[in-house]
């Protein structure tokens, strides 16, 4: 149900942090508890995972809004069946929480770690920013969870520092590492050993850093080089730091 | 005063997040109550930001400890009395921190942003996170605070994302330009019309951001182009969003 208020809708993107409850903002909290409508993105069965990190903090009767992607393979991407399809899923979203806007809601989008950052709340910021007061609620991303939950100093100084995403081809990830300080691999999945032969003919394996479901209870770190096998969830990410025995 | 504890010392990086007092992580929050010192960086006369940022936030009867940097001019930064006075520095804070983990404390050092993310935290973490147990508390970066106050999508999908040091050289700025979907260039201060030449000559000056003072209330924001001088503070950031148009 939508709750009747007399006030112009809003849009708020609300970052959550990278998955400990404790690494919510003061703002996001509050966010959360003013809301009439909490939207969150997730695949079909899976539940969302940011939906988890702020289960404590929604409030009694508020409206959820699950909003469920249609495909959840990663394989067909390039096809553009599936492109249409996901336009179409975003389309559609946008337009569901939109109702809520014209109703005078105010719409918190929940996004694991930062809205803006790599983010599927930016399908509905895009679509919809423009024509309603929009807000966003900066969150802590995961890979600052990752590091710190490793202790590792990632970046200081003038050093230069790149995010990048596993998909990439072998030769354009060893590139990339030769020609800078730090590095973060996002989404390695089904790419670790293909990062690892980069890493390697980048000349940096010795000082990559292997994170697996980072800042939740159930978290794994190694040195990559330790790491016996080349099997990875689809958030795993490799930390290159660019600070190191450097003070 | 030192606090009386019979616990063993405990070192806290805490990330406070990148200005606005609301940023701060629940954790962060409940860091500084349980907290015997908080220590922060500063430059003397000036004050720190992190320890504004926190104010609200400090216990009554807390130690706090301010580590005050010795000289304040950017210039000299490559000449070697000015390392071995920075060195001298981080060693002396070094002590001093430990002096109150020997006697139990647990000590939080505050930073604004993320404590290992280009944060002077890390200078007394690698000093001494190998003596005394260690826990780091990620914060909101800073360049997260700029682009959701703008309201910036600035990455997604399998974007290239990278932060520069505004000090590269402006052909090395220009090359890394070029060869990204996105990008962050970080304390601009008196390196911004070179930034500019830079962004013209990879041809991304009409997409560039800048930002001043990002989340606090003073924000100033606008397109780089619109920017009539090339003044700007130390800690202003300009933003190369990757992501535009897209949907």
């Amino acid at each position: 149900m939508m709750a009747a208020t007399t006030t112009q809708g809003r849009l708020i993107g609300v970052g959550v942090g990278p998955g400990d409850p404790e690494l919510m903002t003061l703002k996001a909290v509050r966010t959360l508890a003013a809301a009439d409508v909490v939207a969150h993105f997730a695949k079909k069965g899976n539940g969302s995972n940011a939906r988890r990190i702020v289960a404590q903090h929604l409030r009694d009767g508020v409206e959820e809004l699950p909003l469920l992607y249609p495909i959840t393979t990663e394989a067909p991407k390039a096809e553009s069946l599936y492109r249409d399809a996901i336009c179409r899923f975003y389309d559609e979203s946008a337009a569901a929480v939109a109702r809520r806007l014209d109703a005078g809601c105010v719409v918190a989008v929940i996004s694991e770690g930062d809205p803006l950052f790599y983010g599927s709340y930016m399908h509905l910021h895009v679509r919809l920013s423009a024509r309603y007061p929009t807000e966003i609620v900066a969150g802590v991303t995961g890979m600052s969870g990752c590091w710190s939950a490793v202790g590792m100093p990632i970046t200081q100084g003038d050093d230069v520092f790149v995010v990048l995403p596993a998909t990439l081809p072998e030769q354009e990830l060893a590139r990339r590492f030769a020609d800078t300080d730090a590095a973060v691999v996002m989404k390695i999945g089904r790419h670790l050993a293909k990062v690892r032969r980069a890493l390697s003919r980048a000349g940096c394996l010795d000082r990559a850093i292997y994170v697996e479901r980072g800042t939740t209870e159930n978290a794994i770190a190694m040195p990559l080089e330790s790491k016996r096998d080349d099997i990875a969830p689809y958030f795993s990410i490799v930390l290159v730091p660019g600070w190191e025995a450097r003070s």
